[in-house]
């Protein structure tokens, strides 16, 4: 197939690259590195299955020739508010990803008979009272909260994707992303994840908030990118959550990455921080098990272990 | 001032221009006349404080001189699943007017550093789950659902305008309108009020699904313009409900619409319809009667003894 991925310099649309390039297929990357960083496809210069160009997918969106399928994966990601590239310093932008970069797609997708596959999120589920989140969970979102410019563009881009799909035939497919880790995600992120990591790395504490007692859950990068293309294969046109359900406390991932780092400083504790991030979120595959034989297979020390020489070296440690 | 309001030969948006007009305002309307319809303008014609320009402004806007506000009106707006103008026929219009719609007014409103006014909705909170429904209330919408396509049009839209406040500070306003009726409303709108004045007024008996227990609010235009006009001139940013907290029961509206009208053919009992339009929608309107000074003040009799001239007419009864 020759497949579009929108933020094909981002975490995940780079790793979508690599995974798709595999497999024999043709990628015509798209970003604007807004948020995307091009040392993340730096290494695809020379593969000529690769081809890239710098573009605002929410302005508009042109590719010469044939496409057979579009991968929507721009938009800022990062909850940091301290973050320049988060959502919290990006609002217009994210929302014009969501809404405007998403038409733009649909609309390219409709011309060329090409299947739409669209990058929702967990956070559509904003702050959830049913936990794990099944996909039918209509969520808890304020439209009017500061969080809302990234959960009300996803959930927007949903609506517009199912209404291609049902007023004008679109092939399309959703996928509701939960939480990440990886090579090439962003240790200035300011998750709790990537910030632990970059801790035991230079050989520091892990700070942990409170009693660490709060949970996450972690799929790694490959785990995931398997669960999308398994869904991009497909002929799925609902919301199928992919992620990781194994849930752990904070204390737990911090005790892990100590273990897998041989980091020796332990751990301080120190006062939670004002809820600006309390929920928790767990996903529940049901659907991703029935209808795509998926789920994640591998753990957080693996997963760890496989991500630690691409951080190693972006802090330029030997 | 020098007012645009978007869906101008809307029910809404007409009623709102007359208004502004008789405050000694200049209104710029615009119309694409997808759902308007340009008998609700044509007694505007000759008022040199009028002006009007055909034009979708999902695609774009545009207005010479000076503006001081803009009223966002336009959109699809019936639930009417028979109806070729309602959202369900139109979903991908009614998304467009929501988000880039929108997107094109506040751009606007930027610029020439005008004040910007939302048009947003009860629908905001879908399929509520708390009675009535305060601003504060986050609601219950499905996005993938098919009335998705207007709820989450108008909640990206309200995230999209407090973005603009709250990055550009642009001056924005956001009223949730609730059920209203008065002259101008299509009789064709498919909902309970509509279809049972129409059944009054040709002499037949009022049909009423189940046992006419379920329950509605509506309110008279002239009292919602009054509210919405009120928000325009205040410097509230947060979301106002404008609407009717007095709910009757379908059966009450039917009773009553027989005695305005003098018909006397009754009322007839039908099965309930499929849980198509099951919802209770009531607002609070705590913040409208602090913040504006503002409650509804025409009660169900009179406005549909201020209606039923305009009714007869489109009917063509003398």
């Amino acid at each position: 197939m020759r497949i579009v991925i929108t933020g094909a310099a981002g975490f995940l649309g780079s790793h979508l690259s690599d995974h798709l390039l595999a497999d024999g297929h043709e990628i015509i990357g798209m970003d604007n590195f807004v948020t995307g960083n091009p040392d993340n496809i730096a290494h695809l210069a020379s593969n000529e299955k690769f081809s890239f160009y710098k573009r605002d997918v929410s302005n508009y969106i042109f590719v010469p020739g044939k496409v057979d399928a579009i991968l929507h994966f721009a938009s800022p990601a990062s909850p940091n508010p301290q973050s320049k590239s988060g959502y919290f310093n990006l609002p217009i932008q994210t929302m014009k990803a969501g809404a405007l970069g998403t038409h733009n797609c649909l609309g390219l997708a409709r011309v060329q008979n090409a299947k739409f596959l669209l990058a929702s999120t967990s956070e559509i589920y904003g702050d959830p009272e049913v936990h794990p989140q099944e996909e039918s969970y209509p969520g808890n979102v304020d439209p009017i909260g500061t969080r809302a410019v990234y959960d009300e563009a996803k959930r927007f881009a949903e609506s517009l994707t199912m209404a291609y799909h049902r007023f004008h035939n679109v092939n399309t497919s959703i996928v509701r992303i939960f939480n990440t880790y990886g090579p090439r995600l962003d240790l200035e992120d300011g998750r709790a994840l990537p910030n632990m990591i970059k801790q035991a790395l230079l050989g520091q504490p892990l700070t942990v908030f409170g009693d660490g007692s709060q949970t996450r859950s972690f799929c790694f990068v490959d785990d995931l990118v398997d669960g999308i293309i398994k869904l991009l294969y497909s002929d799925e046109h609902y919301p199928i959550n992919v992620g990781n359900p194994n849930e752990m406390t904070i204390l737990q991932f911090a005790e892990t990455i100590n273990k897998v780092t041989g980091n020796r400083a332990g751990i301080i504790f120190v006062d939670a921080r004002s809820a600006r991030d309390p929920q928790r979120r767990r996903p529940d595959i049901t659907r991703a098990k029935n209808i795509l034989n998926w789920e994640p297979k591998i753990d957080l020390e693996e997963g760890l272990c496989r991500s630690i020489p691409y951080f190693k070296q972006k802090l330029g440690i030997a």
